[in-house]
């Protein structure tokens, strides 16, 4: 079957950065490219959304496909539209970006990717197409959101520590942190519950454990609260 | 000539949500739509993308078609793909939004659209398709954007007093500010330049006028310099 329109089409696909923290560094899950164009490559998980499905739905669809993730948290980035960022014809890419928690989630090659696996963000491989673009404004997006919105605790396993969450906040902001004014902050907002629980590393002290709050963050939120970093 | 392709495609629009300001108000331009679907209803400037154009040059091209707007300040807001958005067909909306000074321009009606109209933000009349939904998220989009980059200027005459700044930021923010804060805010940055003339509104004393340095917020920027207010 085929299908005729009065004027050309542009195809239409979604990509999304998969960000993920393993306690030292921010990641971004990639695949190989199994088919052609820029078969073997590195790529975001991807590909063409369906004439009957949300851009939502079709992100989903694909990084479920693709990496096996679901249930993530998932948002649209930014829709790409250079003439020429794909070599067979007029390609948009509705971007998106997802946040996860690593451990969760073994990075498991499915149907169309040859591959899956998590890059460090400072080192990722050359990339197929403008992914490289699509990651850099991804990066951006999250360094901007993190600083007014608690998005951050999606990258962090339920029970942290103080200094786990600075540690994300400094590889998200790609800088160091005074720990002092850190936690007077982070602490100041009352969204972190203090756990009857600790947890040793190395020879250190025990460090409290924390959860993130996030029904009274709903709350906080309705009533007009910024969260700022 | 038609073009055929193996699978459906959904059509491809952008629409633009254009702000003003004039001194009291945040308004929204829209047309009146001059043929069907919603044919005579007030809507979002907007229009096909040609299969050849990136999206901010159709963007830019259908705002001066549908109103004679030119080299405004313009952004890529948000891609809207319901699926039964457009009764129609299948029809995603990349959608903008431009800042623009709103004595510079008279809004003209141009060859598409049958009408263009200024309309307070907080007085719209009904929209077709989901453009309501857009104006919202534009919307929400300015006044978080104003908190953190000076774009809010792109909105007043060059020359401006500190009375006019507020007045912009609470039509945005849609909420009172202390005079006082605020000017020690708006001022602490440096960026806003004393201009030998003053300004005078009715019996009041004479209102000094300022200009954003827009070169020396470039500079700041680049050193890692935050305007947040």
């Amino acid at each position: 079957m085929s299908h005729t329109y009065k004027y050309p089409r542009a195809a239409l696909t979604v990509d999304c950065v998969v960000f993920g923290f393993d306690e030292s560094e921010l990641k971004v899950l990639l695949i190989q490219r199994a088919l052609d164009p820029f078969k073997g490559k590195w790529a975001l998980p991807g590909g063409f959304v369906h004439v009957n499905e949300t851009l939502d739905d079709a992100a989903r669809r694909e990084l479920t496909e693709e990496t096996g993730l679901k249930d993530v948290f998932l948002e649209q980035l930014f829709t790409f539209g250079a003439v020429n960022r794909d070599p067979r014809e007029r390609v948009l890419s509705v971007a998106h970006y997802a946040l996860v928690k690593q451990k969760d989630y073994q990075a498991k090659a499915a149907t169309d990717a040859a591959n899956a696996e998590w890059f460090p963000v400072s080192m990722l491989p050359k990339l197929a197409f403008d992914h490289a673009d699509i990651v850099a404004t991804a990066l951006t997006r999250l360094q901007g959101k993190v600083r007014y919105q608690p998005i951050g605790f999606e990258l962090l396993p339920p029970k942290f520590t103080l200094s786990e969450l600075q540690h994300l906040y400094e590889a998200i902001l790609e800088t160091a942190l005074d720990k002092r004014n850190f936690r007077k902050k982070v602490q100041g907002f009352g969204l972190l519950v203090p756990l009857d629980e600790t947890q040793m590393i190395g020879r250190h002290r025990p460090a409290q454990l924390f959860r993130f709050d996030a029904d009274k963050y709903k709350k906080l939120k309705k009533r007009g609260f910024n969260f700022e970093l």
